[in-house]
């Protein structure tokens, strides 16, 4: 199948699973920001993020016997959310990997939504050898977060969406942010739009230090980001850009964008007073991006990724900045 | 015309001007509550509440003279805004009276929308007598908050779009619960579902010691509040049922239920960490009721009704509930 095919057929599967989320805009944000900024919600998605769609659509594209057998995934916890959702859906077991760093509200769902949960240190551990090791053991199927056909096929359904949104909404250009970390959301965008709104340019947005799909795009090469911890976006600390995605993103996507974890605090505070959403750190990265980055055009869409944030953070960035 | 036939009047005049507002559910929510409940999330409409649909009914209905004239309201925020940013966009001059204690982000937003506000003493000004005087002397056309069947109408809307979505998810029965001040939202929902979904009832939410509406509805006579302060949820505090709402109630809704100002608050927090919206405490009294009330059935739809709320009463809301 085609790329946009298998986007087409992951939209097949997802109806009636996952929600369609709706474009947002505030006229006293747009004030602010000095520009025209719509806002794609997916931070009101089931389970929080834009994740319930690749889960759902790599659990529901697995052969029978190997959706009985059960699936594993590592994730620092949107992506867990979501496999485990489509997995409890679709009556398979599920074991989800999670840096023991992770925010404890994304834990605490995680296992709500039924799966197994084992954590692992983000700083001394390797995920991969782990996750190859249970799978082998246990014939789970692993779901990778971003280097997955079916899962971008699964996360391009948000372009597929956002291309039908704009085009009611008289938006013929503009620049799509997207929050950024292996890349699969972003490719996923890239591809539907390039069928469907070529008008329309997917940008992606990192946190300072953790730009490395930026420098990648800027190079032409995969570049890798110099450690594993350091910003509040957690959601989206990926050390490089994905073997799939990263070919797609050159030939697709615009210059990347880069914000400060105090402008992503920022967006978030924003994102409260004028959408009333709920954000976390790594989703209002690119809202941060609509906001703050420089060089934009008059017209820009923020993926609002995800909103799965500890509560005594958010309390703490309304207190700083709203 | 009829009753319904107003509020499809009213759907053609906002359409393109307001924005649909999806249905949410969370599965982990549905856990906590016992049942499935789904949530209306008006909270997203522009302006922050349902009473940008009021607000652009009445002001869109006007003689074209009355409206270069210029309109007036009295609201503690909501409905302020909502006619603000109708009368903005109508190129209408539009003062608005608001209590002095309201919400510091309700004043400023009403001003940003360019509104001329002017604040009042709740406790101990007659605002009806202020806004006749200053309606006369400006010619103004005063826009009340509820007892105005354009207004009525306007609200009505969220009852036509949840007869389609509730009937897209399969719910043929259910309770619906909706926040209730005056009445306006909850009597134009009530006319809207008795012609498009008669098998979902309408039942009212209020603060405990501003339950007028209720106790009205089991009287069959307008009970009034013994204060006008003293709970929370300030967009909900209204002193007796409206002349033309309490009628229509009587005949459609069915008996209101009642919340304390911790189960408006524990709502909050819950509709933050599991729908991941923004809810300020009267927007949150028909969840609470859906969380809390005794004797629902198995269904229950609330209506989310509005999400400006101060960011320091938000945090501590979180850092005492969620």
């Amino acid at each position: 199948m085609t790329e946009i095919a298998l986007i087409e057929a992951a939209a097949l599967r997802l109806a009636g699973h996952v929600r369609q989320t709706p474009l947002l805009y505030a006229p006293l944000l747009d004030r602010i920001a000095g520009r025209r900024i719509f806002v794609k919600a997916e931070c009101l998605q089931l389970t929080g993020s834009f994740k319930a769609r690749g889960g759902w659509s790599a659990v529901s594209a697995l052969p029978p016997q190997a959706r009985t057998q059960g699936v594993i995934a590592y994730s620092s916890g949107n992506h867990a959310q979501g496999v485990a959702y489509a997995a409890a859906r679709h009556g398979s077991p599920c074991v989800i990997l999670m840096p023991s760093d992770a925010p404890q509200i994304k834990i605490a769902n995680t296992r709500a939504y039924g799966a197994e949960v084992v954590l692992y240190d983000r700083s001394t551990a390797d995920r991969d050898a782990i996750g190859a090791d249970l799978s082998a053991a246990r014939g789970l199927t692993l779901i990778k977060p971003y280097d997955d056909p079916q899962v971008i096929a699964g996360q391009g359904t948000v372009g597929l969406e956002l291309a039908e949104q704009a085009a009611n909404a008289g938006i013929d250009t503009a620049d799509v942010l997207a929050c950024c970390g292996g890349g699969g959301l972003t490719s996923g965008i890239a591809l539907a739009l390039a069928s469907r709104a070529p008008g329309l340019t997917v940008r992606t947005a990192e946190p300072e230090g953790f730009d490395d799909m930026a420098r990648s795009l800027a190079s032409g090469t995969r570049q890798r980001n110099a450690t594993a911890t350091g910003s509040i976006c957690d959601a989206i600390l990926t050390p490089t850009p994905g073997d799939l995605t990263f070919p797609i993103l050159s030939r697709l996507a615009g210059p990347g964008t880069v914000i400060s974890d105090d402008q992503a605090l920022r967006a978030m505070a924003l994102a409260f007073t004028h959408l009333r959403i709920v954000l976390e750190p790594g989703g209002a990265a690119a809202l941060a991006a609509a906001l703050f980055a420089p060089d934009l055009p008059d017209t820009v869409i923020a993926i609002a990724t995800g909103g799965n944030v500890d509560p005594s953070l958010f309390a703490t960035t309304l207190e700083r900045f709203a």
